[in-house]
């Protein structure tokens, strides 16, 4: 960590502390008064409240369409298989995920900055904003592996530096989420804590995590206590359903041993005003592909 | 395998065949005209079309806890845990499964001769029936882990030498189990259709299958077929509740990331009919504690 970084203060204070314990939010949910949006003040309350909103049928079967077949281009594409940007399942050849999927002008691309995606966070964060990362999860059938809790601030702010909780994720449901299928799970409510981390972030950490996370992973007894503050809610949907959540809300998902592949698009935008700096926690910041440092706000 | 067993007519080869197959079923699923016992005849028509049923209520708030107070003793005695009847979480040290529970004259071997299961039991088997099994697994929280797809009978023939499809398995649930703690999941229909496995049973194959399952793993066509010709089911409920089901349904759990472990006793019963012989696809047949092979009939 630089000597500068030890300088500043920081709410959040996370992997330089010796035991976990559960910190109050610092910053606001909804940032400005929330209007000026699609979102009615009903859904935004609700997000404000339980820190997600799932939206059905925000996206056309045809919209679908054009960025599975961009997918399956992607996925077959051994240069893509092999990129930095591409993650291999723990256990087999599969492909993961795929990182920075918003750059092309395909379909996928186009999807970072649909107006119907950027002005609903716009209303939720009252600035301009840009893709801090975006990426494509594929849960295969059959063999698709859990996702363990995990508040995705935790580790943006720790490797990446992002300062505030002022982010929104967008995840866009390309197949049907089922009750049995690893859906998204989520903790209503425990965006309005932090929860601190022990442990240090060793070097290069990100090639080992974006497989399986170590660090940044919440303590049972604070797990705890977030359900019993709040409760377990499974995100369902059809394809074109989007789940909206804030940067802080503790989520998961289970494997998935069905034959229903479990695919979305999952874009994160952060405020202009709240881009990354130095990291808070680890030795240098990871690469560009998985936190954007340059920012380049969305026009609309 | 004897040289006799080879002589016997075998409706459901596994373990000696090259390649997977679906077979049909040629045992009936409810023997007997499927009466005299507390089940109306749309339960036994939907257990006979699903190949399981689940019944709330079964047992009272009373019963459950002196089982649970039973369990509690069980896994915290040293003894109990280092026994074979224990099987440890495989990345843990936690109790996952305790076989042979119904011996004992506690409230969970009470189970075992309960005239609310056994009841149930002759009504769908036709025959005086025994303990071919029994067994409590603990499914923890936050690190629960998957059973992936399997029908229980497919190891039953093979390993056991349990000759027909005339078994039937009640799970009586001690904890809630919910959409997202790893509830059972099964296949509707699929006890109509055996999956033929290919593979070798190696000496003493239970020792780690307890653990990890990788002999009798139904394939992905296989399992692809069975969704297609009926559909997932989560088997949930509260405490008390009961799920029956037939000893070949393809069955299965996803792993529990929640705080809220997902317990249940695990009880077998077999026509005397249709007690154990020789195994059909393994060296010798497994411990007493698996898989009875003393007959003793339940007398209520």
């Amino acid at each position: 960590m630089s000597p500068t970084a030890a300088l500043r203060y920081d709410p959040y204070p996370t992997r330089t502390v010796d035991r976990p314990s559960l910190l109050p939010r610092e910053d606001p949910v909804v940032w400005g008064r929330g209007t000026g949006g699609p979102l009615d003040p009903e859904l935004v309350a609700s997000y404000e409240d339980n820190g997600y909103l799932v939206i059905p049928g925000l996206f056309s079967p045809a919209t679908l369409e054009e960025v599975g077949a961009d997918l399956t281009r992607l996925a077959a594409d051994d240069e893509v298989r092999s990129s930095p940007q591409a993650v291999i399942e723990p256990d087999g050849e599969e492909l993961r995920s795929l990182f920075q999927v918003h750059l092309g002008d395909d379909a996928v691309g186009r999807l970072a900055h649909d107006p119907r995606l950027v002005s609903i966070v716009h209303q939720l964060l009252d600035d301009e904003v840009y893709v801090h990362q975006s990426r494509v999860n594929l849960k295969p059938g059959f063999r698709g592996k859990e996702f363990y809790w995990h508040s995705d601030f935790e580790t943006w702010h720790a490797e990446d530096g992002m300062p505030r909780m002022r982010a929104v994720s967008c995840s866009v449901l390309l197949t049907p989420n089922h009750a049995y299928n690893g859906p998204l799970l989520t903790i209503d409510r425990s965006h309005q804590w932090f929860v601190s981390c022990p442990g240090e972030t060793p070097e290069d950490n990100y090639r080992t995590s974006l497989r399986r996370q170590d660090l940044g992973v919440p303590d049972d007894d604070s797990l705890r206590e977030l359900v019993r503050r709040g409760r377990i809610n499974q995100c369902l949907g059809q394809p074109g359903t989007v789940v909206i959540f804030d940067c802080n809300v503790m989520h998961g998902s289970s494997g998935n041993l069905t034959p229903f592949e479990r695919n979305n698009v999952f874009m994160v935008f952060n405020a202009v005003s709240n881009a990354l700096g130095e990291p808070f926690a680890a030795p240098r910041p990871r690469p560009e592909f998985i936190a954007a440092r340059e920012v380049r706000p969305i026009l609309v």
